[in-house]
């Protein structure tokens, strides 16, 4: 997959342990992976691993790579995008977000 | 991917304008990803998009898939990704990583 664009995205619940907020979430994101430009996503909870470097306190992955950067600038503005944003971004209190394209 | 394992990993450079030890980072990732477990990689830079949510102060983004959490327990004790750390390490003044599983 080196020629692709990587969207990765991590969000952090305002209640990390509320279940349905999870699952709210997560059922977002299922729907949110319509988007047309999106050519492969992974949806991710922290894996079991522990070490000082790894970042475990996030509640959601949400990975995306797109064929290219303006795939990616096409989904930001896509209605499903937008929609997400809408029904879902009163979970969350912070959201970290890391675009890559190949060096 | 929805099913496989997520290890991302962000360098932050000593001396991110060195575009020696930028080359050497890449150099050494490009030999580290011979190791078999790792199922895809991407090396890659902080892309052009610009909003307050999007962490662009990293210097190279270094994301694997593995088939499982074991591939991935197994990468970490590779002697390529041992001698990788030896040989890299002194570059870099921190590592952040995310490891993911799906939901």
């Amino acid at each position: 997959m080196q020629n692709v664009f990587i969207h990765h995205v991590f969000f952090w619940l305002k209640e990390p342990s509320n279940d349905l907020h999870l699952q709210q979430l997560i059922e977002g994101l299922q729907k949110l992976s319509a988007v047309t430009t999106i050519k492969s996503f992974h949806i991710g909870k922290p894996a079991a691993t522990s070490r000082g470097v790894i970042d475990t306190t996030y509640s959601i992955s949400w990975l995306n790579t797109f064929e290219t950067a303006a795939d990616q600038d096409s989904y930001q503005v896509d209605p499903v995008h937008l929609n997400f944003v809408k029904e879902c971004s009163h979970l969350w209190e912070k959201v970290v977000v890391y675009d890559s394209i190949a060096v």
